[in-house]
């Protein structure tokens, strides 16, 4: 076979130009057509599935042998998705997906150009049935639990795919391609595959690589042949929304050693350059129990995102995420905080000497904004006049000390996987922090309260929805989507060790910012 | 990838002796699977149906990882037909099909070892619909007509393999490959694609090449993910059964030149050797219309196979097939005649010159066997008191007629062939007839009228059902798989131009043996 290009688009369209039958050329219909698609790809092989045989025929006939036709590549070979009268311009395009527990996100994207069209988001409709992903396992494993898991997000996604479609003027079969990222457990229900294993010892899904799915087979309303491509685990507890990530932050790709943190339901960690990547994710026993997971609150209109607070008069100055384009007398009262605003407001609230080192209020720099209630101290954010609920907006000890938790748990992981590789802090390329709520992040603020080392901030990248970026980047050239396995391939997977060094770690990091104040020489400690 | 041997099983089974998972070994099932068939093969690829994904995992966990499975190869990557626990010993079968328009004959192979295991043979049902191909394509185009020509031909195989199934305790999911070969239009009928085209200039099908269907596409009561290998046609009027018997002769292996004719329907010829090709089939024009369909009687028991004439007495024996193993007493009355009989009789007849070398009864000779019934004569060949039916069997002048139109064409059409490619009839190697009907006729008695050249009677090979034998071989092995594709690649298709020269020769050949008697120097020509 022909040395194939490095990188070519994997589904794309192809105009064979054929010439009619005749008494001369008895070349039956679907011989015509493939021989005409392989002469376009410089000899190289072409299947017409048995399925499409008919249709193929058809098509020739009434358009006159004058078609076009969208095709895919897999294992070396291209495969027929439909085919079209040449005429009708059809437009092929394609729907990446990154497959969140909690929230879903589709993009539309032109295949012909690789140009992304639109997007859309929404809440997983399975959270109806569990907002973690336990309760989602346990409710596969019963009855026609598995299929009705599957089927309200294949629906919900149909109708947000159609609705995107409609928008565009993007008919069903005129999405020909689909790439979706999702953790483990998602792909699984996603793919309608038994979950069971992933949550018991010794932690085995049902399938890691995934071959190219036609979308018929998963009841999804776009072209029927319109190959599905799904990021690949690593495990149990490392999903293809990681692999993803990596393949968006180009860490696979660089001379010098990034790490890459996904912060989200849980810390996850990638370190490595182009020789070599290492993981850590998930679960790492009961230290971590609940994880970050706490600040991981949406980022929605009204939600406080940023907090500033005078040193000197103690003063709050509070941002708040805003409607887009949304006139000035609409603006809304604040009714919550996101994870992002949390980090703000704690690192503020410490560089002001309102809490102390261990975490715990300080009543003289307080004063007033300290209240009790059933026992636990309260420190009022916003008081009800200023609230878009009507009651004083707070945050309590428990909340403090989970955030501190939290905190805690990423930096000690941060620190193990670095001492693991061998890699001092100091010697980090680039720090990439990627998920929505990383994206809000403010490194000033995260570096104060001792989540992340006390580096240059230039070495913190935000990179957003790598899950997206990356599922969109696989689907749209064939050097990005061999990167996906390859990266899948690669990487090293670090069962994080909750040990006795490790707790001890753990308790060092439960201080502002630490411990050992000389790891964060750039944050003022007030003795 | 790793040079493949040139010839193995295509469709296999393999026990991939699995570790079962661990927290240290925690490869997904699919993948472990994979990983370990992989390895059994020398690191060719494997593939795994995403259909099959969920099976697989349940398989894995109830045998304890303890499984074997069928796989089967295309374009050089293995995919898995089939899971089973190790423990089992699922024995793995497979069906060859010759899918005649007037017979249907399956074959049960066993495919761990080739060996064939049995037989059997019934009337197409289509049959119902019409008898002939051109009905059957009208049929077909009427509303669900192809749908219902297909379903009836499906449904009839369904419960035949079943049967067989049953004698062999085979069960549907241990049949887990096909092989079809049939003519153009019968390849359609059987893939339920629309066999319009077939019969309209320019007589394009639907498809000639088809890669391997998986059985549950096609309504097929086997398992659901075994291959279905469908002979590939050259065109319209030459199928893949052709090319299945060409595969079955060998003549593409061998250095000298040979011909195959298949006598059935239509007279099919191909000359050629290990380097080249050439075939002439089918529909050759107004001259042969009818063809030498008029012999192609069914042969069954109570049908006259074979004639004697006592060339002194003018006295009959006759020659009937027999039900296998009947007791004496049981034999039957002799109730029709069949092609070869025909051909027989034919011959007999013009060696004790009761026919002169036009083919007219000469009546001194044929005495009071020759009756007349509305103005045509006709020859008694058996009396009513000793046939079946309680009436006389005869021959008509128009029956006389017909065979010689038959064996003119067939002469006519062998000697342009031979003609066309240049090669002098002594130089053929070896002259293979196939055919049900083929095997029976006896060439001696076929030169003796002229039907076939004057070679020594050893040239003469009869070789059966030739398209049964070449889709058992393609089942079985790889080579003879490839040299399907091949062999129809490397055919060069000879329109017959029935022009005035082609007339000139179908006149010359309507004698008894020949007009130029010095063709056929063995035969005894009474002047």
């Amino acid at each position: 076979m022909r040395e194939k290009e490095k990188n070519y688009p994997w589904i794309r369209k192809v105009s064979p130009g054929l010439t009619p039958p005749s008494l001369r050329d008895n070349t039956a219909d679907v011989d015509r057509l493939i021989k005409g698609i392989k002469k376009e790809l410089n000899g190289e092989e072409v299947h017409v599935d048995f399925s499409l045989t008919g249709k193929v025929s058809a098509s020739l006939k009434q358009s006159g042998y004058d078609v076009s036709a969208s095709i895919y590549e897999e294992h070396g070979d291209w495969r027929l998705i439909d085919i079209y009268d040449a005429q009708d311009n059809e437009r092929i395009c394609g729907v990446a997906i990154d497959l969140g527990s909690t929230t879903v996100v589709l993009r539309l994207i032109d295949l012909e150009t690789g140009v992304a069209m639109d997007e859309t988001s929404f809440h997983n409709p399975q959270i109806e049935i569990g907002a973690d992903i336990l309760t989602r396992i346990h409710f596969a494993t019963r009855g026609e639990g598995l299929l009705h898991l599957q089927r309200m997000l294949i629906e919900r996604l149909n109708k947000e795919i159609a609705a995107l479609g409609r928008k565009h003027l993007v008919g069903p079969s005129g999405i020909v391609g689909m790439s979706v990222a999702g953790n483990t457990t998602m792909t699984h229900l996603f793919l309608g595959l038994n979950p069971y294993g992933i949550c018991r010892e010794p932690y085995i899904p049902v399938v890691n690589r995934i071959g190219l799915i036609p979308s018929r087979e998963l009841g999804l309303d776009i072209n029927p042949g319109a190959p599905v491509l799904v990021s690949p685990n690593v495990g149990s507890y490392f999903g293809g929304d990681l692999i993803a990530g990596i393949l968006a932050s180009g860490i696979h790709r660089q001379d010098e050693v990034s790490f890459l943190v996904d912060v989200g339901t849980n810390a996850e960690v990638v370190v490595g350059n182009k020789e070599w990547l290492m993981a850590c994710a998930g679960a790492a026993g009961p230290a971590l129990e609940g994880g970050v997971a706490d600040m991981g609150m949406m980022a929605a209109p009204g939600v406080i995102d940023r907090v500033v607070i005078d040193p000197v008069t103690r003063e709050f100055t509070i941002g708040m995420i805003q409607d887009a384009g949304a006139h000035p007398a609409q603006v809304k009262r604040p009714v919550g905080i996101c994870g992002s605003g949390l980090i703000d407001l704690v690192a503020q609230l410490f560089s002001a000497g309102m809490i102390d080192l261990r975490g715990r209020f300080v009543e003289e720099a307080c004063g007033n904004r300290i209240v009790e209630e059933n026992g636990i101290q309260q420190l009022v954010v916003v008081p009800p006049k200023d609230s878009g609920t009507g009651r004083a907006l707070t945050l309590s000890q428990t909340d403090l000390d989970g955030l501190i938790r939290s905190k805690a748990a990423m930096y000690t992981i941060l620190t193990t996987v670095a001492s693991t590789v061998n890699i001092p802090f100091a010697e980090i390329g680039k720090f990439y922090v990627a998920g929505t709520f990383g994206s809000y992040i403010d490194p000033r603020s995260a570096i104060t309260i001792g989540m992340i080392p006390d580096l240059p901030l230039e070495t913190y990248v935000s990179l957003g929805n790598t899950s997206l970026e990356g599922a969109s980047m696989a689907l749209v050239g064939s050097e990005a989507r061999e990167a996906l396995f390859r990266i899948r391939d690669q990487i090293t997977y670090l069962e994080l060790n909750v040990n006795q060094e490790f707790m001890n770690l753990f308790s060092a990091a439960k201080f502002i910012p630490h411990t050992d104040t000389s790891l964060f020489p750039t944050v003022a400690v007030r003795e």
